[in-house]
């Protein structure tokens, strides 16, 4: 079809607009991290096209939906086809009943209400709204190292200077580092006070979690700072035994902290696309007024609600029979995460999380990350995660992500035993 | 259950942190339009509590979703639960199969490629994306009236001043009149240049349809002024025949333009939540750096993709059944809109919109739109959206939604006739 008008559409236009570049993307180095992997795996599954390549690398759960929370979003699906099924924008903080038992089910006892619980399409969307509820003049500090879309989405909003290259660090956020030396806890008195601290735990990329003293003390430091603590709990049912599974655990969190969750490494959802932010109601600006308020207008300017089919599987998932299925999900990953864990311990190597965590946090030392991530990749065609993408003070590990198939792992820990034995 | 724990989580905190409100939040007027409209309604039902109160206020669809759809949508759904069926992380951008679609139904033959469509959870959650995208820096032109998520979404990111009540505008925003003295598309002789001109055809709310000739007036217009359309097409459905239904059916379009669009009124979808973005490589920052580029680093940083329950739903929209029934839901929310532009004029009043659009745009001389609302509401138990939420142009205007059930949208008209015979 060589019309002329086609033929004009495909000459490169040199035509700019006289809009500038918005300053604060043109600070970011490269692109998003996990884009960039998946990038790199496509190319190695260009060059070996007849290899079977095992990805441990995002954090992509690979378990089938159990049934009794699928048959619950069809079951909705399909009633949205009828004229008592049939429902259009639901609130955008989300539907009643769901907000309702994640409260219910997450934080019994802790005195948060149904209307603290704001349902969202994840944890990921709902870093994005955080950062656009502080702005661009807010202070913040993270864990080093921790999941980019932190650091990523702080620069977009022009919280930080220029990325300086010698250290790897932005200017105007305060790293904290998390290390073996001190049990990937950071040490409190040499952290400089901000407005905002993101906190995730049990952590991604590292796998530790903070202890209920740990947690204690990082209350007690916002308390003493004024500061609000943004606290990541998308791997709470990953923990074990008395491990805190809620900041809102520790007395006082409620007046500094907001607590960000998900579905997608408990239910798999990571496709489905379901979690929730918590905003209590005690938790207040220097002038008094609630940040509830103001996230509750952030996300009805910006936001309709989640799918109200995954709504629905979100309530099934805290269905007496869903919680059980979503238990079984989590204890599999478990049991790879443990697979992952005793290969590289009877290798030799210091293996640190996977205990709390469905991440495995491996020290390669004197190693550049993102050497030995080309190098597994290259001799076992094992994708991995270079500790290095998540911040600084990850040089020297790489993260093994526990979703996998059952017999991908293994096999990928064979290869890992012939390439160090 | 008094124990002394839950009795000292009731005492009202008096704590405060020391994190300073977002300045830009502060300058937002009251809450967002709709929650406002839902909250009048809700306090209307608890003092009628026998009456039928009809809806003709928020766009909200009411009719079921066609089989061909949901169907689809439950058999992904029921497919997550096997082996082969499970899917997690899908691509930021969308799924391959439905982004091809989306290009060669809404776009053939526009020079629009899969990969400059950006599928996402709806238009509302994309205009805070772009917002995002182009940062704090930016001057932006509005219609007034208009959607009131541009607004708001430019105040939450900084581009404007303070809200100046005698004039009902935030400054540093440019206000284009849209009225019937002008045919509701701005007199663009008098229109300051901006970075950002946000222009919504078929229109919500005056429902009025640009021509292909004020289009072309509007490239134009982009073009000498080096500015960025942001062109929300979400009605292009409703526009009859040769209205255009996407600003890149204007020759030159794709240099100066991006466009935000929806499922949610061609397929019932606003709860399930699913829309795309086209951002074509041709629009360039005055760097010539691609705004693509960058809006996939906003996507791929703070979203995760739609919910691949919905982009199931999306593609059996573009199947020959899906769209031919997506034809018909238009089609019944057309004759509802003819009904209520009858109704009106057969009463005397100047009618606008309803002829591209689910929106009737009623003018009601000298009155406030919402005393008019207040007044429809409380005797006819009929909520509206009053013209002035969308600005200060629709002062005297009150927006008629088409979305209803037939038998709604008769009584309503019914009682309205009652009202103004």
């Amino acid at each position: 079809m060589a019309s002329s008008s086609s033929d004009i559409q495909k000459i490169p236009s040199t035509y700019k607009t006289k809009v500038s570049r918005n300053g604060n993307i043109a600070k970011l180095q490269a692109g998003y991290l996990f884009p960039e992997i998946r990038r790199r795996k496509a190319e190695h599954m260009l060059k070996y096209p007849d290899v079977q390549v095992i990805s441990l690398g995002i954090g992509d759960t690979t378990e089938p939906i159990p049934e009794v929370i699928t048959t619950a979003m069809a079951k909705r699906a399909l009633g949205l086809s009828t004229v008592d099924g049939y429902t259009g924008y639901g609130g955008e903080q989300g539907e009643k009943p769901l907000r309702a038992r994640i409260a219910s089910t997450f934080y019994p006892n802790l005195g948060i209400d149904e209307d603290d619980v704001y349902v969202s399409d994840g944890a990921k969307s709902d870093i994005s709204r955080i950062q656009v509820l502080f702005g661009s003049d807010v202070t913040m500090a993270v864990q080093d190292p921790s999941y980019p879309a932190y650091v990523d989405s702080s620069v977009i909003m022009g919280q930080t200077g220029q990325y300086q290259k010698d250290v790897e660090k932005f200017t105007n956020i305060e790293y904290m580092k998390c290390t073996p030396e001190n049990d990937f806890f950071p040490d409190l008195s040499k952290v400089s006070r901000t407005d905002i601290i993101f906190f995730c735990s049990p952590n991604n990329p590292t796998g530790s979690a903070a202890s209920r003293e740990q947690l204690i003390q990082l209350v007690k430091f916002a308390k003493d700072n004024g500061s609000i603590i943004v606290y990541d709990s998308a791997y709470a049912m990953y923990a074990s035994g008395d491990t805190p599974k809620s900041i809102f655990e520790i007395p006082g969190a409620k007046e500094v902290a907001l607590e960000t969750a998900s579905f997608s490494k408990y239910a798999g959802f990571t496709g489905v696309r379901l979690g929730w932010t918590v905003v209590p109601k005690e938790l207040k600006y220097s002038d008094g007024s609630p940040v509830a308020k103001d996230f509750n207008r952030i996300v009805c300017t910006g936001f309709n609600g989640a799918s109200n089919v995954a709504q629905a599987g979100g309530l099934a998932c805290l269905s007496p029979e869903g919680l059980e299925a979503m238990h079984q999900v989590v204890g599999f990953y478990k049991g790879n995460t443990k697979i992952l864990v005793d290969t590289f311990t009877s290798l030799g190597f210091k293996v640190y999380g996977g205990i709390h965590a469905p991440y495995v946090w491996v020290h390669f030392p004197g190693q550049s990350s993102w050497d030995v991530f080309s190098e597994i990749l290259e001799k076992t065609h094992v994708v991995t995660t270079p500790g290095s993408g998540f911040g600084p003070a990850g040089e020297g590990f790489v993260r093994f992500s526990a979703f996998g198939h059952r017999d991908s792992v293994l096999e990928a820990c064979r290869r890992f035993q012939e390439l160090y034995k």
